[in-house]
């Protein structure tokens, strides 16, 4: 198979032209076309390695050997629908029980995680026969009409607030109305939400159910405080609802400890529903939602069939089989644990040197670092968070950010991430903040820097950039107040990076 | 890889406890374990053979090795998301926009075909910036929440209407308010659209959209009168709304002489948005939205991003590349002409002689057979038609039933379907209907007929049911009025079938 059929700009002319703006590319004004990949490294159609740190659904590695053999098999063999009996659903349901408190016994298999959580609410309101939705401000629970309604990340900008939508303080306790400082945040926060149904219920509302990323992703890789979400269950499950923990971007073993984020809040917790997906397939389009057997129940009461065309074939479930099988066998949770927690400490290292980076925060494979104008206002620095990110690149490190503000460098990589990995980001991270953000110290020119072997140029990307960058940056009518500088060298990265 | 890990039995049970039962099995009273497949046949787990007359999905066929290979041979390239650069969604779309007319040139990928009129809901009304929708009765557009409410199907047994939608009559000229005697149904159709639309107005309603699938299935198999989609199209239009055709289940080719179902209805009509799902990718998920700029703009011009996660990879778009290569190289659409001509034929053969079908239609292969009490009332034969597809799986031929009273038997194989297959399953049907449903006719033993080679008995299922079945049939006490028999014989093959 060719890796490349068209020049660059070839695709990215037919990609203007056929595929809808609304579908955005990373580092749109240069973007990286990646025609190979393997375990936690993409390569460009000129074999140029970048590192992946953001490439959750890959979750076992790009292109696992043992999940093409598993899918190639399976689709020689059968693939069909679930009104046929066949094994592998059965099978896979069986594993994936296994990973869970016995009380969510029940799955159903769907196509994407949009998927999973539209059918989440369903479930949820079929049984409670209630209608209304707590979500956490900022969440983000899918591209689907019914989960923009419940996304405050996407309604604010789509159409606004529903009537039965009812937004909770994200748990923040960096940003949050509860921080750090509070005796006992989990109580304070699932306080907001007692108060929060005590309010929707003087309307007359009635709440189907809370919906939760187990760690708030798009809100900016949050980490709940302790007893937060079993408190809030009890507060949803008294006004007759029910909990929803949305696991699309934290399940499967990526906080290490446990397989599930939400079994960090511990034993004691166990949500009403699970929705799975990103991960759960390595990027096969396959996701589940499961669920306890009275919720179960009463969907199957209302003697309307669920059939989802390609949900729960033989094929998908041979993936997901397969995906669980390496998770174990690699001990890709020992690596998270390992790796993450070496991560964590290298930044909070960085953190002591950088006045940038106000804060660290994450478990396992799940981290965030978050960019403050100072660190007395907290004051989210969102155009160096981007320029970073663009910096990173230049390095063949590929980041993002995320957060309200985009200002947290969000580290959600192949679970296969090594310690070599995490320090080489790390020391460019180091490189990057101490020669552009501290003024200080950026006399070094860039070119003169000592980033590690991999971060060699693309002939395709000229040092043009960097040299004129500098060539302003050091020029005498550079701006010197540092936080003009910031913006000032955003600019200038803008243009040039 | 083993093809059976559980005895059937046990696969039963598992999936009785594991997996929502509202995910229902075909056959449920002695549902069929499939544990292989290869064009169009199926085998279970004791290696019998079925004929496959139903799954529209596996369209070129089951386990076509190409799309095997294609896949492997991606999924151990890459396999990432639309943000990064990648030729294969770019081809992909450039040869889907070659089948569509020009004005349709841009596209969006999914993973599902709900989650394709999802998306297109979403366009409309942002397009349009009306909230309405107009939908056929008895159609059926997909699983999600916001598909539920614009599927008479399944919102008359969930909730019901919602204010925002619209129901039109169904353009059946077989049951409808217009027959086939009347001069222009296809007008006569139109012009209740005019009216639900000018009754909308006066409400204060806004239409968005019409949404139809080119040729209804859940509806029944039903074939739009001439001229009806074009003068429906300029109604909406004039209301400001837009033509949303659902090809899911009629797209790629299977109506033989043209790739789209809506292209039956002539060159002068286009729809503005068409979506696809089901065949695209032969069973691995993945679906489409192809509209026009206008609208692809207007929605870019909401200024947030649509991210599907899995939507769109590269090795989803290489199967679709891969599907596409199979339906020209192997002439499956010159097949479909041939060989849903052929069948098409013979059931009007057996039209001839069985009263019980009321009408034969259809066009390649997406062909119904619907069955009456008589044909002066066309009152629908749902028990006679579930019996048939009872006995037909006893002849290891799978088929099953649609529209809204479960009367019209279904024609929706792969598209390699073979002339023998044709008329083998015509035969088996002649049979069963002339000993069954003649009672006149019906002397000789089932056990003595001659049908084709494939239709031996698996030695899971011995003769007792047939035996027992004819012992009652023929035994004096039975029922002699024709009506009663019918029921009687159905309750009888109910339990023992």
């Amino acid at each position: 198979m060719a890796l490349e059929v068209f020049h660059k700009d070839e695709t990215l002319q037919m990609r203007r032209k056929l595929i809808g703006q609304s579908c955005r590319l990373f580092f749109s004004r240069d973007p990286v076309k990646i025609v190979r990949a393997r375990g936690q490294y993409l390569y460009d159609e000129n074999g140029m390695q970048y590192l992946d740190c953001i490439s959750n659904v890959q979750h076992v590695g790009h292109c696992h050997p043992s999940l093409t053999q598993a899918a190639a098999a399976q689709m020689d063999l059968l693939n069909s629908n679930t009104r046929f009996l066949h094994d592998n659903i059965v099978l896979y349901a069986d594993r994936l029980a296994a990973t869970l408190p016995k009380k969510l016994c029940v799955f159903y298999f769907v196509n994407s995680g949009s998927e999973a959580n539209d059918l989440a609410l369903r479930l949820a309101r079929q049984y409670t026969r209630h209608q209304d939705v707590i979500v956490l401000d900022h969440a983000y629970h899918g591209h689907l009409t019914s989960l923009i309604d419940i996304s405050p990340y996407k309604f604010r900008k789509l159409g606004g607030q529903k009537e039965w939508v009812h937004v909770a303080p994200l748990p923040d306790t960096y940003h949050g109305i509860y921080r750090e400082d509070h005796p006992d945040p989990g109580q304070a926060y699932a306080d907001t939400m007692k108060s929060l149904i005590d309010e929707a219920h003087k309307k007359g509302r009635k709440i189907s159910s809370f919906f939760a990323e187990s760690l708030p992703s798009v809100g900016g890789q949050i980490i709940f405080p302790t007893g937060y979400c079993k408190r809030v269950a009890e507060y949803v499950r008294e006004a007759g609802g029910i909990y929803v923990a949305d696991e699309i971007q934290t399940g499967f073993g990526r906080v290490g400890s446990h397989f599930w984020a939400f079994q960090l809040q511990g034993e004691d917790f166990c949500p009403d529903i699970v929705t799975m997906g990103k991960p759960i397939g390595n990027g096969h389009p396959i996701a589940c939602v499961a669920t306890t057997e009275e919720i179960a129940t009463a969907f199957t009461a209302n003697g309307v069939e669920y059939f989802n065309t390609f949900g729960g074939n033989p094929v998908s479930c041979a993936i997901g089989l397969a995906v669980l099988d390496v998770i174990e066998k690699e001990d890709l949770r020992g690596n998270a644990v390992r790796v993450g927690g070496h991560l964590k400490q290298l930044l909070l290292q960085l953190q002591t040197k950088h006045p940038l980076i106000g804060d660290v925060r994450g478990v396992g494979l799940f981290i965030g670092m978050e960019l403050v104008k100072d660190r007395a206002s907290r004051k989210p620095a969102t155009e160096e968070a981007a320029h970073l990110v663009r910096r990173l690149k230049e390095e063949r490190i590929v980041m993002s950010t995320d957060g309200p503000w985009d200002s947290v460098i969000k580290f959600k990589p192949p679970m296969c991430f090594s310690i070599e990995d995490a320090e080489r980001v790390c020391t460019c991270i180091d490189q990057i903040l101490r020669e552009e953000f501290l003024p200080l110290l950026s006399t070094s020119p860039l070119h003169q820097n000592t980033l590690p072997p991999h971060s060699v140029h693309s002939p395709l990307q000229p040092h043009l950039s960097h040299t004129t960058l500098l060539a302003l940056l050091h020029s005498p009518s550079s701006p010197t107040d540092q936080k003009e500088n910031y913006i000032f060298k955003s600019i200038v990265c803008y243009f040039f990076c």
